[in-house]
């Protein structure tokens, strides 16, 4: 085999830079539909965001053997690993955040033909959806930029997400509540998955200033 | 700085292994007192599950960053690089067992000095604690004998864990539910908990079936 050059090696670092970009791309998209299937108990929409997962896993195992393959042939040192092991953690990240955009969508199957959320709730979780997706295409904005002042606003967006949640949980144990405990199961799985989606968001952006400073923040 | 022999860094490979073993006993410990804890309404041996996390927080930091170095100062390949490579998969995976077992103990704290698991319940629950609290063992067992029919037997253990979660959901949503919202909502997290710490300890004997063999089963 032919050792690719030092130069040919930068060129595969920034290719896996924009592997994991187009990763985020594909996952912002399925939190968007996976929220507006819910939203809408669009069962269709909701069966391709379960589909489409297949291909984000894809995705990760590739760029997971092609990190593999450089750390054997390119015994990269300081920011190139730093790059490198980085970048494995994100993969890992939006993989995870694509299982969870995966079960937002199968809770909507399973409910299909009612719909999983209570007209009154809609709007949070709209809202949730909305932070998450924004969120994610943080990550891939920051991922191209390296720009670690972005990473470092987006490490305190998930704030208002737990605001969100802490709200459902108040209506649901309210004494008001009107929608029954399958309502209410569904919704709790719910918050708790487009938090975890915040919590990869945040991580990645805790990869991201890792990469670029050597620093660790989390 | 010397650089290490080859066999001193051998001698490192080593402790890389004993550590994942050692932090898989303290994740283990905090599932079985999770568990405890909850059954029991036991606030006080939750604050002490809550607690401990950081320590499993801080030996995973420890070991990411020592893999680190030997990256950077051994170039290891083959299986040496495997096993580097799954040590911080397996790492990341008990941090999270470790928050899971946590977020149990802290569904305990929320709901003192009521129980948060009906009596009726408490013994679905305690078979998912225990299931739990075995998978984890068995990973410490696999990592330090890298037995890897052991793995492979592992990665079919969480089908029992699934029905009970079944069983519990089926429970809540069914017509004689007299514990109300709040107790199925509390249910329906734990019931994820578990299913997530099985999930990772399935993730676990994936990443000791690659380091030994190559090959990657998940």
């Amino acid at each position: 085999m032919v050792e690719p050059t030092r130069h040919a090696f930068h060129d595969q670092l920034d290719h896996v830079g924009e592997r994991i970009a187009a990763m985020a791309k594909l996952v912002e998209a399925a939190v968007e539909q996976a929220t507006t299937a819910i939203l809408e108990g669009d069962v269709r929409l909701a069966e391709r965001v379960i589909t489409a997962d297949v291909e984000i896993d894809r995705m990760k195992i590739q760029l997971e053997e092609q990190i593999f393959e450089q750390l054997a042939l390119q015994q990269p040192v300081a920011s190139d690993l730093r790059l490198l092991v980085g970048t494995l953690r994100m993969s890992a990240d939006l993989e995870r955040m694509g299982d969870l955009a995966g079960h937002v969508a199968k809770i909507t199957r399973l409910r299909y033909p009612e719909h999983a959320i209570p007209e009154g709730l809609k709007s949070t979780i709209a809202e949730m959806g909305s932070i998450a997706q924004k969120m994610v295409r943080t990550t891939s904005e920051i991922v191209s930029t390296r720009d670690i002042h972005a990473a470092e606003k987006l490490i305190g967006e998930d704030e208002r997400m737990d605001d969100l949640r802490r709200l459902l949980f108040r209506n649901m144990l309210g004494p008001d509540w009107a929608h029954g405990v399958g309502a209410a199961v569904d919704l709790a799985l719910l918050g708790r998955y487009y938090e975890r989606i915040a919590d990869h968001a945040v991580s990645m952006a805790h990869s991201v200033i890792y990469l670029v400073t050597g620093e660790k923040t989390s």
